[in-house]
C-alpha cells in the first residue's frame, strides 16, 4: 500500500479524536449538565448528542473507510460490504433514538418541534440516511441488481454518502449552537464560561475528525485494489460482465487460493476493469 | 463533453440557487432586519450574512467549477487560473469586510468577540481560505515552483479548498442559527414565525447550492481535458518534464493552432501523463 504510514497516522489520528469526541460528549452531559436517563426532562434530551456523536458521527465515519483498511484486504469484499452495512445500520439506529429522545423532550416541556434549521436539515439527513442505507442494501449487498445499475448508481452511492456525512456534521455544529445559547445564561454563553470552551472544542474536534475521514476516503490509492477479491461473483453462472467483483466466501483465509483460480479470475477482472473503473475507482 | 446536458442543468440550477441565496439574503436584511448602512448597529452587523453568502459561498462556489465550464476550454490554461484566483481574492475580501462589520457591530454594542463555535471555525476558515489562496498564487501561478511540487500539492489544494468551502457553508449555517435565535423573540424563534420560515429555507438553499457545486467538482469526466491546452509551459527553455500543462496566451483564440505544434505538444503531453494523473485528475 502506497503512504502506509502515513494512512496509519492519520486512523490512529482520526480513531483518538472519535473516542475523544464521545469522551467529551460524556463529560458534558455528566460535568456540566444533567446526566442521562429517560424522564421527559433534560437529561433525556442528552441522550441526543451523546448518541449523535457516538453513531451518527463516530460510527458513520469508520463505516465510510472501513474498506479502505489495508488488513481486511484479504477478508472477502462481500464481508467488508457486511461490515459496512452493519456499522451505518448502527448509526442509523442510534440516530433515531436520538431523535425519539429530543421528540419527547420537546412533548414533555411543550417545545415546539421541527421549527429550527437544525430540524429541518438534521431530519432530512436521517432520511437520506436511511434512503441510502436501503438503497445500498437493495442494489449492493443483495444479488438481484444488474451489474450496469450497480455501475451507475456507485458513484451517487459514493457522493451522497460523503455529503450526508458532512451534513450531519454541519447539523451537529447547529446543534451544539442552540444548546449553548439555550443552556447558558448565567453565566452566559458570550461570557465563555468552561462548557462554552468545553463544548467549542468538541465541536473542532469533530470538524477535524470529519476532515481526517474524508481525506482518508476520497485518496484514490488508497482505495481497496480490486486485484485483492477472491472470486467473481456470478449469481447466473454465466461470463461475469459487469463491475462487482466479489467474493463467495465471508472470511478472511482466502490467502492459499491456488494461482489457476487466480489466473482465471485475473482474465475476468481484465474484462471488468472498464466499467468499474467508470462506476467506482474514478469517482471520488 | 460526457454528459453536458447534464453539466448545464446542474449548472444552472447551482447559478439559480447562488442567486436566489443572495436575493434571500437582502430580502431577510431589506424586509424582516434593520437593512445595511455602516454605523455600529444592527444593519452594519447586516452586511455579515450578505457579504458571506454572496462572496464566501457564491462567489467562491463559481471559482471552485471554472475549469469545469466547458466553454473555457478553448482558453489557456493561465487565463483560468487568473479567473479562478481573481474570483476567490473578492471572495476573500468579501469574507474580510464581512468580519469587519461583525467585530465593529460587537465592539460598538459591548458584546464579547469570538467566545461562539461559529466565531472559532468561522475565522479559521477564513484564516485557511487566506493561507489556500497565498499558496496557490505562489505555488501555481507564479512560473518558480517545480512540477514535482505543483503535483505533489494538487490533491492537498483541490482536497483543502473543497473542505474549506464546504466548512464555510457549515458556519454560514450555524450564523443563521445564532441569529435567528438572538432576533426572534417576540414572536420566538420556537413560534416559527414567517422570518423563521424564510431564513430557514435560505439555509436549504445554501445547502444544495453547496451539494450541487461539490457533485460538479468531483466528477472525473467534467475535468478540464488536458488535450485543448495549447503550449507547453517551458520557463527554463528545456524538455518539460512535470505535470503542469500551461498555455503562454491568455486569450481563447487558439483554435488555429497548427498540426505540428499539436503533435509536439501531444508528445510532451505523454510525457506529462503519469505525473499529470497523480497530481491532478485522481484526485477527487
Amino acid at each position: 500500500m502506497e503512504g502506509y504510514w502515513l494512512f496509519l497516522v492519520l486512523l490512529v489520528s482520526a480513531l483518538l479524536l472519535g473516542f475523544l469526541s464521545v469522551l467529551f460528549a460524556l463529560v458534558w452531559v455528566f460535568h456540566y449538565r444533567e446526566g442521562l436517563s429517560w424522564d421527559g426532562g433534560s437529561a433525556e434530551f442528552n441522550w441526543h448528542p451523546v448518541l449523535i456523536i457516538t453513531g451518527f458521527i463516530f460510527i458513520q465515519g469508520i463505516a465510510i473507510i472501513v474498506y479502505r483498511l489495508p488488513w481486511t484486504w484479504k477478508c472477502s469484499k462481500l464481508l467488508i460490504k457486511f461490515i459496512h452495512a452493519g456499522l451505518n445500520t448502527i448509526a442509523m439506529i442510534l440516530a433515531i433514538v436520538s431523535l425519539v429522545a429530543v421528540f419527547d423532550f420537546h412533548n414533555a416541556k411543550n417545545i415546539p418541534n421541527m421549527y429550527s434549521l437544525h430540524s429541518w436539515i438534521g431530519l432530512t439527513a436521517v432520511i437520506f440516511y436511511t434512503l441510502q442505507l436501503v438503497l445500498g442494501f437493495a442494489v449492493f449487498l443483495l444479488p438481484f441488481a444488474p451489474v450496469s445499475l450497480r455501475a451507475s448508481l456507485m458513484p451517487i452511492h459514493i457522493y451522497s454518502g460523503l455529503l450526508i456525512f458532512a451534513t450531519v456534521i454541519a447539523t451537529a455544529l447547529m446543534g451544539v449552537t442552540e444548546k449553548l445559547i439555550f443552556a447558558l445564561k448565567t453565566p452566559a454563553y458570550s461570557t465563555s464560561p468552561p462548557e462554552a470552551i468545553f463544548v467549542n472544542t468538541l465541536g473542532l474536534l469533530i470538524v477535524i475528525f470529519g476532515a481526517l475521514i474524508l481525506w482518508m476516503a476520497t485518496r484514490p490509492h488508497w482505495k481497496r485494489p480490486p486485484e485483492q477479491n477472491s472470486k467473481i461473483q456470478q449469481p447466473n453462472g454465466g461470463t461475469p460482465e459487469g463491475t462487482e467483483e466479489e467474493s463467495t466466501v465471508t472470511d478472511c483465509s482466502n490467502t492459499d487460493k491456488s494461482d489457476v483460480e487466480f489466473n482465471s479470475e485475473a482474465a475476468a477482472r481484465k474484462r471488468n476493469l472498464k466499467l468499474d473503473e467508470v462506476g467506482q475507482r474514478s469517482t471520488m
